[in-house]
Formats: structure tokens, sequence, C-alpha cells
């Protein structure tokens, strides 16, 4: 059997001791597939040279952070693909629909990184509320301008929270901030209940109104047809002036033009996030030099520990399948019908 | 009577319709003093223009943020000195027992911007351990090295978090921190309650212990004899490898270039903060360009909100004075005996 995959690559593996998630450590899959008469290729290519590799493969690993973009036209040309596996949360990079009417299993490693993405929820919404990135600026700068970095200054005490999507990565957004006496609204297809909603510390509201009252909007919902560029210029502009949005959900929820538009304007206070669209962000994306942002690189849900989780789910995952054993129900995202 | 005002520079202030507490506003207190028959003197200055104007006047308003350094010598100068209003928290930067020796009042606005300053210590810790500035800076570089960002991201879930003064700040950040799934030790000369330990979510520990011990120190405890220096070359040897340090209490804490070896030599994993020795700190500071730092200038609290609390609170202690009624007991820092 031939496992494929594809990962963000990494120059210095030999200063990366803990970076297991890279194309060079392959998840450190290799001698235990070898093990087992299986082979693995390891790339970082997305493009033509994917496409021979995958001609006869079985398993591709893909992950969120520098993604294979699985159409049905590139599965057409996968005869022997029977699963994907995403190392990490998050399949939109995977037409689940046409990988399923093919006969190919679609799973992720459910819950691996969430508390990682929430905990760069809080860390995004205090660098844009608090305005560090301009004030840490002023550091390297040589600077010592208390006015300038205090203007756009403030605490998040007393400040609305908007989070869309309370999966397990936006209640877990909420529990953090909860001490930090803020009002936390929610949007969400379903409901929590109201024991829940009390635990979490927030309320319901339908979109319009948290998108109208929120000082911070933090996406925390899957891309689907209903989230793809919720955030364009029409809803921008409903949102409370100056206020700050945190996306580290995908890039493809906001749109990219509108959001510098809004940065540029002031009508947003600013745009912080890890997600981009497309990935790798090209260098001349238009967020790259865009006032107001305090966004990175997609690596919220790569941290050590993270890498570590994700590890142990592809094995865990690739062990069932080649031991021909249900995958685990938990990590399915799309299955063939039987 | 003349009010001499202290306060760091606004270059622009018509672009900053919230930054109260700069020279160029005054916090404000113009024509409240005026319309009472005062004189009210703003400056940046705090050389010999400032000793001129200290000559005659009989309170001074300075502030943390941009600190007049108050001894004995300047005192001296200054005759008819009989109040020091500190508009902010922390008085560190007046030589308390030779003003109260001169019969001055020493006095602060006690909780003004102790959220703020705990709102800074989460957003800082996060800051490190998330490794943000280098994963951040990759954004304006036009590059996308998911691997090079990753080696040094960790998440907090898990980790140990000592926590140096369990005062109204050390107990705001604790409060906040306790929802991220940490082990929060504290060091305090004064034992919290049990009760208060249960709720801040806390363990007592000896200071050589939370020292050895913890992955993240966060100071927040006043500048005394006791803390000056505390982080030198040898308390930083004793604290875990790769650790992280963030200092938001004052920057003399800490010694400056002992904290500069340890953040490039890896034995501490970053440092962060906003306080530096002196304010403001000159354009080669040996912290401004060393590395693994997330630092900014000194203007945690100074947020917007924070400002409008601190000129409230100097209104306050003003009016008191003006009226010869006694200063409000939790304003006092120091006070000439009777």
């Amino acid at each position: 059997m031939k496992v494929v995959a594809v990962l963000y690559p990494d120059d210095h593996p030999e200063h990366h001791p803990d970076v297991v998630a890279s194309a060079a450590r392959g998840l450190d899959l290799a001698d235990h597939l070898s093990a087992a008469g299986h082979e693995l290729v390891t790339t970082s290519d997305t493009g033509e040279q994917l496409d021979r590799e995958l001609a006869d493969a079985e398993v591709l690993i893909t992950t969120p952070f520098w993604p294979v973009y699985l159409d049905d036209d590139r599965m057409a040309k996968a005869h022997h693909l029977s699963l994907v596996i995403t190392a990490g949360v998050g399949s939109d990079h995977i037409d689940a629909d046409a990988a399923t009417a093919r006969g190919i299993s679609v799973t992720e490693v459910t819950g691996s990184n969430v508390v990682s993405v929430a905990e760069h929820n809080v860390l995004q919404i205090l660098a844009l509320v608090r305005n560090f990135v301009p004030a840490h600026r002023q550091v390297a700068e040589g600077r010592w301008d208390v006015a300038d970095a205090t203007q756009e200054a403030h605490d998040l005490e007393g400040k609305t929270v908007g989070i869309l999507g309370l999966g397990a990565i936006g209640a877990r957004t909420a529990l953090r901030l909860k001490a930090f006496d803020v009002t936390i609204l929610y949007y969400a297809r379903h409901r929590r209940s109201p024991a829940e909603e009390a635990i979490l510390g927030v309320r319901y509201a339908r979109l319009d109104e948290l998108v109208r009252t929120s000082d911070v909007i933090c996406a925390a919902t899957p891309l689907t047809s209903d989230t793809g560029a919720l955030f364009d210029a029409e809803r921008l502009a409903t949102m409370k002036p100056g206020s700050w949005l945190v996306n580290t959900a995908r890039g493809a929820i906001a749109d990219a033009d509108a959001v510098r538009e809004a940065c540029e304007s002031g009508q947003l206070g600013g745009y912080a996030g890890d997600t981009w669209y497309p990935q790798p962000a090209p260098s001349d994306h238009p967020w790259r030099d865009m006032p107001r942002h305090a966004l990175t690189v997609h690596y919220s849900g790569m941290t050590v520990e993270a890498q570590a989780r994700i590890a142990d789910g592809v094995r865990e995952i690739l062990a069932a399948h080649l031991a021909g054993e249900p995958l685990p129900d938990d990590y399915v995202v799309a299955a063939p019908q039987e």
C-alpha cells in the first residue's frame, strides 16, 4: 500500500526537533509503515508531481496548514485512492461529496487542536483590542510614543464579543473569555441548552444582531456554502465602526479585498486570525501589508503539543485502515455509502 | 496655587481625541483649575525646565509611563511642594521617605488600571508561549514557513504559571488564566486564605520553588528594595531552560543585560512586559533589539478606559487637597506625620 503525505516544508529540520508534522519528518510514520511493508512518500508539492504520486496511492494525508485542494478532477486521476486523512481539523479543502461518490473516505483528527486555536483566538482578540502590534513595533523603531500607542488601545473588559459558531473551538474560546468580564454573544445553527449557555457565559443572538452589536467578532465556524465570504463588504459595513474581527476559522469566510478596505478606512479597528485563502498565502496577498492587522501565518493549530496529538490521531486512523477495521467514528468526516 | 503636571508628549493631539493623559491635554484639568483661580502648567520636560517650574509649585502630577524621578535633591529645590499625585499606579519613581520627611504627601490612583495590566499579562504570556511575534513577522516578510513558526509555538494549556505578587493585578491575572487549564503558583509576602486561593485557582510556593518549576513567570509586584534586580543572572539561571518571563511590573525588577543574555542563549524562551528602566527607554536600551522578545513601550495601564479612570482619580485627589479635606485614604501611598 502506498501512502502519500503532503505536508509543509521544513528547510531546517535539524533545528526543529519538535516539528513532526513537516514533510521532512512525515509525522514520524515512515518506520511504522515500512515495518508493515507499506510505502510512504512525503512531499510539499501540491501540483503535477503530487498528481503523479497520487496515481497509485491508496491513502492521502494532507493538512489545512499547507492544503491539497482536492477536487473531483484531481480525484479522477487517483484511481486507487480510498482514504484521505486531514492532519488537523477542518477538511474544507476536500470535496467530500465527490470523494464519497468515488468510494473515498474523508477523515480528520477531531479535537486534536481545538484548545490551541481557542488560545489563539484569545491572544489575537487581546492583541487587536489592546493595540499590541503598533506598541511592540515602537520597540524596534527606537520610539517611546505613549500617546500614539494608547489612542487605539482599549481594555477588553466591558466589551461585547460575538462568537460565530459555538462548536469545540468556539465554546473553548468563550470559556477562556468569561473571566474577562465581557458580554459574550454567539450565533450558531443549533442553540445550546440554557445550562450550557450558563456554563459558557454566552447569550444566543441572531447573526444580524451579533454583527451589529459586537465590539469584537470571532469566527469559529467551518467553511461551508453558508459561511463562504460571509464577511463581504456589505456585512463588514454593518459592524460597529472601529470594531475588531478575528478569523482563525478559514480565510475564505472573509472577502480579502473587502477586509483590506475596511482596515484602510477604519471601519474595522483591526483584523487578525491566521487562516488565509489560498494557502500558502502568496507574497502579494492583500492582507500582508494592510494596516491594523495582527495576522499570523496559519500555525495556531500546529503548536508542538498539537502536532503530537495530530500524529497520534493519524496513526490511529491508518492503523484501523490497514487492519481493515472500521475507521474511528469521531474521525470520519464523510464516508462512502456501504 | 500652582499645579505642575509632567505627562508624556503627544505630537498629534488632533488625531488622538481619546488621549487625555498627555501633556497636550493635561488630564483635562485646566478649565477646572483655572475656574477655581489656580494655575496649571503641563510639560513633558523632566530636567532643568521642570526644576524651574517646581520652584513655586504646590502640587506635582507625574505618571509611571513618563516618570519624574523625584529624589530628595530635587524635592529640596521645590520649597512649596506639599502633594505629589501619580497619575496611575506605582509610585516607586518617588522617594516616599524623603517626601514625607519634607511634609509632602504621595498619592496614586489606586485600582485605576489594574484590569488593564492584568489583561496585558495574559496577552503577553500567550504571545510568548505561542510564538506570536515571529509568526506575525512572517506576514510582512512575504513568508509562509509553518515549520519555523511552530518549533517554538506551544499551548499554554498544561503549563505552570508562577505569579510573583498576588495583589490587585496578580489576582486579576490569575482569575483570567484559570480557564486555560494551567497550574498557577504564586509567591507573595502574605499568603491568601485557602478560600481566596481556591477562588483564584492558585497554590502558594516559596520563591525558589516558583522560579525553578514555572514554565512562565509573571511579575506583578511593586518595585521595592526586595524586588530590585530580583531577576539577575543568578536567578535567571535557576529558571527552567526555555521558560518565559513577563514583567509588566517595573523594569528595574530585572537586570537588563542579564535578561538580554538569557534571551540570546535561549535560557529564556522569551521576555515580554512593558516596563523599562529608565523610562522613556533610550533608543539603545539593550532590550530593544534582543531576540525572543514581545515587549511594548509602557502603555498597558494607559488604555483609553484607564486614562479616563486615572483622570477621574486625579480630579478627586486634587479636589480634596484644594478643599483642605483629608485625602482619600485608599489613594495615599505615604503621608507626613501629623
